[in-house]
Formats: structure tokens, C-alpha cells, sequence
């Protein structure tokens, strides 16, 4: 990378990571050089769009914290699960139960969840329960067609120095269990 | 079935299942009629066992409720998963990560736990928790060998009249999750 501008020839955007990429999963501190990387991408003209498969929490919520970090970054800039779930569950008719993080619940505001006819998992971590997987198992098996979505494919992935189970191992489960 | 004890003849000993054959879970009595056939079965001389896949619970408290009932059972004629575990444990000399009910674990005292070589799930109920899960999950992963027992195969039950996740999609869970 230089100064001249030469490396964006044929560059027409920038797509970035954001866990492990702008920052470290449970710091809280950006990455050394990421605000400023991020910031000479911006300034050398390209279009920049964050993605994420983080499902913890609003879309929002981490905006708010990557600009805390001191990044410079807009919620439409950035692209995670959620709102895209919601998309797809309006375009099929779906009402959605939904076993997430409490924490995410904002970004399904507005959405039908009153006689489910599907079930939607995130990270929902500790809300994993038994109570609460019992509830999905429930419904999928109540449903003619069990439909089940998954907002990550993760199975397991390092917390601090632990590994942690991730939304597809849950996910997995509920489909082997489903299938018998 | 007679009073003659004809019907007795090259029988050499009757094995019966406890949950649904002598009462109905979650109820509070025997099934009607159940205590004098038992009592009929001994009274003509035939050795009885009961075997259960019980796992909620020790075998003497399993035992004592029966006998509240009205059965004569004593708790060496019953035959459950965790006795049954505990021996093979002791004989390939394995320590186990226990998930299981906490009304359980008695039935496991003695049983060396410190530094896990394998993983035994029971039924769990509300002890499957995303911890529990987790911890289980960190175990198995951690082993060069991984050793997972399950002391139930069934995916799930009728419980008043919702269905509720057995230990074996637990089970399940856990070897695709460990399968990737």
C-alpha cells in the first residue's frame, strides 16, 4: 500500500470484518492501526461496508461501541444477520420464533411472532437453556414443514482461552434431533 | 393368567420396566391394579426385577417412592442406568465429566471425577444449561480419545402433554458437534 492512490486501480470497495479484524472479541480497544486503516480507505475514495456474523447484539450497539473505539462508522455501513433475517422472514410470511440473546432482541422489533411458523436461532448463549431449546424442539415438531434458521454456522469458537459452542452446533442439534 | 400357577410353567423370572408399569410419571399413585400384580408375581414364587431408564434420581429414592405406593421392592431387585455406568466406569478405569440431575449424583459417590478422561450424560433436565453443554463440550474436545456415554438413547418423552428433549438428543448433540 502506498500513498499515490496506485492500489485502488480497480478496486471499486472495500469490504471489512469487524470481531478480529477492527477489534478483539471481548477487549475493549480497537485493533493497533485498524481506526487508521480504516480511516485512509475512507479517505482514498473507496466505498467501505462492514460485515459480520456477530448476533449477540444490536446492529446498533455495536456501531456504538466501534465508535467509542474511535472508528468513524454508520449503521447502514454495516451488515450482520439480523436485519437481513428480518428481510427474508418478510419476504417468506414468516413469524419467527425466536431463540437469541436477549440482547439482540431490538433488531427483530416489528416482526410477527405470534403463532410461529418457524424458529430463528442466534448466539443466544446463555440463553440456551433447556427450558429454552425444549420450546424450539416444540414448536418445530408442532410444524407440517419444520422450517429452522440459523443466523451462523459457527460451531465453537475462542473465548478468552476456552473454547465456547457456537450457534451451529445448536443449530446441528436441533436438525439431528429433528431428524431422528 | 390363572390361579392355578399353571401359566407359571418354563417361566424362570419376570423382568418388568418401572415409569409407565408401575405408575405413570409425574403421578403421585401406582397404576391401578399394579401393586397386587406384583404382588402376584412374588406371591407365586417367581424372581421379579424391575429395570428402569430412570436417571433423574438415585435408585433408593426411586425405590422409597415405589414403596410409598404400596410395592414391596427392595432396591438391589431394581436395575437402572447408573449403577450399571458406574461399573463399567471402575472396570475400564475412566473418570468421568458428569452431566447429570443433581438429584442423581449419589448414585455416582465414590466414582473418581479429578482430571476427566470421558463424559457421561444423564438426564439432566434443567442442568443441561449452555455451561453444562459447554463444559461437556470442552472435555470431549480436549481429548486425544474422546469418550462420551449416554445413559438414555431416547430423544424425547411426553411430559403432562408437551414433549420434552431426552439426554439422547443431548447425546446426539454432542457427537455431531464433536463430528463437525
Amino acid at each position: 500500500m502506498t500513498s499515490t492512490g496506485k492500489w485502488t486501480d480497480g478496486v471499486e470497495g472495500i469490504l471489512l470484518d469487524i470481531t478480529g479484524v477492527l477489534y478483539e472479541s471481548g477487549e475493549s480497544e480497537a485493533i493497533t492501526g485498524s481506526v487508521e486503516a480504516v480511516k485512509r480507505l475512507k479517505e482514498a475514495g473507496l466505498p467501505v461496508r462492514f460485515c459480520t456474523n456477530e448476533t449477540t447484539t444490536t446492529r446498533q450497539v455495536l456501531v456504538d461501541k466501534l465508535n467509542r473505539f474511535g472508528f468513524d462508522i454508520k449503521s447502514e455501513e454495516v451488515f450482520a444477520p439480523i436485519p437481513a433475517m428480518c428481510q427474508v422472514l418478510k419476504e417468506r410470511n414468516l413469524r419467527p420464533h425466536l431463540l437469541i440473546s436477549r440482547n439482540a432482541s431490538a433488531d427483530f422489533s416489528g416482526v410477527p411472532t405470534d403463532n410461529s411458523n418457524c424458529v430463528v436461532l442466534g448466539d443466544a448463549v446463555d440463553e440456551f437453556s433447556y427450558a429454552n431449546l425444549n420450546k424450539a424442539f416444540q414448536i418445530l415438531i408442532s410444524l407440517d414443514k419444520p422450517i429452522l434458521f440459523s443466523l451462523g454456522k459457527g460451531r465453537y469458537y475462542k473465548d478468552g482461552k476456552d473454547l465456547a459452542l457456537d450457534v451451529g452446533s445448536f443449530c446441528r442439534a436441533l436438525e439431528v434431533i429433528m431428524d431422528g
